[in-house]
């Protein structure tokens, strides 16, 4: 029995043996490697040896998704000495524990056997996941290594896009037939010996296998053994097609608190099954792809992949930033005269380009999330408008007043301090404007409201509040 | 048996039919308060009664859960006119899934008696979910309706602070002792009739009741009845303390995938039980908390809450913008005299600031993000930190040269380009710094880095990006 609290204590603890040992491996090595004598490269060797053992002790014990998580915090060159060391029969749950971007690395350092050999150890649903990474030659020996059934399975599962529940789901099926009893059930399960993970009910289907219902084990335990199956089993259940989006399916999941559900054609036919811990991967990896693209990252990034391709994972975002602030700039130049004017336009203008920008990522933030959720309709987008203007005028009024106060005291400029306030309450009332009608635009046109919503409404409050403060400054002071 | 994809659809439906029953019910309402003689009045009411009529029975057939998205996409006075005409006996359910902010509004609108009818109809930890919103005497009275050992466990659950295993956790459990054989533990099994939510798996317990391991239904099902418990049994377990953080048993339900685990104290005693649904609903509100803090609301809001409300919601994080633009535009102020003399310093100096954001932006999300997922350590920070001044430093040669022949061409002045040139790398390579330092520092002193690590990003390189570009040209170009 581990603690969980316990377990992350000395799992800290192995980390740092692990790092010491690797620090004092590098250190051998050097010596190796600058030893002219063949006595002492010897005696060196034998240490390096040493080490290495002392290092295999410490990851024979730890669990497959305790040595990903290492591997992950390990530069690369460190990552490669401890990925040969780890026992290769768990080499296939490690793959597929770890991220897209450090698997890349640890297939890049095993040849195609090795590769072939920890695919064996997965089940066709762990295969499909790890299925982009491997070489295309390395990919054809898999499925050649596949009975006819398997193969077809990791095929289907492979044939849907990315974020179905096709591309999830596994075939861990347990079926059992509508019209025997539990005891037989219970007979035909004790032959089978073992049961999937997850297995929390069994699929029931009629004689021509279409699905019938579901029967939760809850019901087998708790019931005599003489009833029969279809007396005893759900009919009233959630079913999925693998062409349902992976989010709808996790909002299923959450709503009617599942564990498992069938995947069906459409005449009923089981296809496979989706699991609680598909669903929550597929929860984790949304919010962190969401969190991605929102700073502008492309993908997820190994935090020790090379300078090189960090610059291209982040360049496309920096690039259209560029290109938003060249456009806020020209609008700046267009008014130059009127800076030269009153320089202290320079130093003001940026707290209108700005507030409008925090204010507007809340607007937009609170309307994806609301898209995302299903609460935002056609029937209260406009009160939903008129809300988000009010809370505008509010805070315009609210701060542009400070701000504008700020500025007379500061200039000494009475005119200069109305022309600030003015400036701060139309910015935030554009902000409010576009923070609503980006996202639902977006929608409407079928795109992810929220990538890229961030970058496109701080465009808008920078240039839309540099235009509004200098040309209301030019109008009035000039 | 409703297949995911088309109960979204009817739901839609649905949707749509009640919205229209709620448009016709106002035009009457109004109808009535304007008619004067009491026989048109009458028709009015009992067209009113037949609309209610129609949404109390479209309102019947749907879940809990379905109710819940409906009120919370649903204006205030709409909202109240639903859910007065919810079925009772669905009230506990429909409080506990509806949103925080959403429950306040629901509840205002309910008396004692009603508050506390819905809160029978609950289990103690979804009662311990709602408890914050209850108004004070309506929760003493709810206490006081429990028997002994739900008040107990209730104000259990109430004594851990939030995002512990301890506010997560319920009190479902089935326990049975490791010396009886399975054939009597069916039994016993079979006398309860039905067992709690999501139980995969039993708690074994010995004669003094301390946990010794778990007997999964699966291992049940697939054993000869005659076999003992302690034989048939896993030992090798996760169990939590319920002060371990909801983070942490997140990971372990990940890591492990689990459905349920034992909560534990020092004895082995067992205190309660975590479920999955419990995990998967934290794992969702943390990504949420996080999204919203990040754009700077306070906390979750109802989308149709009074603008007042929002703009307090949202006050805090504006202010602080607004300290940061003050002092980034007295940054400015310094240099107004640069300013005056080479005005396109003006339109160039949100760029170098931008882009110094934007750049930081990602670096603070990898590090916040590897932080969360524990690959970043003492061990790897300095090589971080290499890797990130490399980007910079890459990104800074490439777009400051772009950036630095636009200025070039634009203004026909070679050392103001120059000087574009030299602002942009130096801001980046600040960037790179502030966005490894800033969230090392803030967990160095227990802060979560998520929270405020954009504003205080681009605070720096707002402030530094004009400071150095205003100082490096007032240098070299005057």
């Amino acid at each position: 029995m581990r603690k969980e609290s316990e377990r992350r204590e000395s799992l800290a603890d192995v980390i740092e043996q692990i790092n010491q040992l690797l620090d004092k491996h590098k250190i051998v090595e050097d010596l190796v490697e600058r030893q002219d004598q063949p006595k002492q490269r010897l005696i060196q060797n034998l240490v390096s040896k040493q080490n290495q053992n002392k290092l295999k002790k410490l990851l024979d014990d730890l669990h497959p998704a305790d040595i990903a998580d290492i591997l992950e915090s390990l530069p690369i060159e460190q990552r490669s000495i401890i990925w040969e060391l780890v026992r290769s029969e768990n080499d296939g749950d490690i793959l597929v524990e770890v991220s897209d971007a450090v698997r890349q690395t640890l297939i890049a350092d095993m040849d195609s056997s090795e590769i072939l050999a920890a695919a064996e150890q997965l089940d066709t649903d762990e295969i499909a996941d790890i299925a982009p990474d491997l070489p295309e030659n390395v990919f054809q020996d898999v499925l050649d290594s596949l009975d006819a059934q398997n193969r077809e399975r990791l095929e289907s599962i492979l044939s849907y896009p990315e974020d179905t529940v096709g591309s999830l789901m596994d075939h861990e099926v347990i079926t059992v037939r509508d019209d025997i009893s539990l005891e037989v059930a219970l007979r035909y399960l004790r032959k089978l010996g073992s049961l999937p993970n997850h297995t929390d009910k069994l699929f029931v289907v009629d004689r021509s296998g279409s699905l019938k219902g579901i029967l939760p084990l809850k019901k087998i335990v708790v019931n005599e053994a003489d009833l029969k199956i279809k007396d005893v089993m759900v009919d009233d259940i959630v079913t999925f097609d693998p062409n349902d989006t992976a989010d709808d399916a996790a909002d299923a999941f959450e709503r009617y608190d599942l564990v498992t559900a069938p995947v069906i054609d459409e005449n009923k036919k089981i296809i496979g099954r989706l699991s609680v811990d598909a669903v929550v991967d597929h929860i984790r990896e949304a919010a962190e792809y969401e969190k991605l693209s929102m700073a502008g990252l492309k993908e997820d990034e190994d935090i020790f992949s090379s300078i090189w391709k960090s610059v291209k994972n982040r360049w496309a975002w920096l690039a259209i930033n560029l290109i938003t602030a060249i456009i806020a700039s020209r609008v700046i130049g267009v008014f130059e005269g009127s800076i030269e004017k009153v320089v202290a336009l320079a130093a003001l203008m940026p707290i209108v380009a700005g507030i409008g920008g925090n204010s507007g990522n809340q607007t937009i933030t609170m309307i994806v999330r609301g898209l995302a959720l299903g609460v935002i309709n056609n029937n209260n987008l406009q009160r939903l408008l008129y809300k988000e203007i009010g809370v505008a005028f509010l805070n315009g009024i609210l701060w542009g007043g400070v701000l504008g106060f700020f500025a007379y005291m500061l200039y000494n400029n009475a005119m200069l301090g109305l022309v600030m306030m003015a400036a701060m309450l139309l910015n935030l009332l554009l902000s409010a404007l576009m923070g609503v009608l980006i996202p639902m635009i977006m929608t409407r046109f079928g795109k992810d409201p929220a990538v890229g919503s961030s970058v496109l409404i701080t465009a808008m409050t920078d240039s839309g509040g540099f235009f509004i403060f200098l040309g209301l400054a030019t109008l009035v002071l000039l």
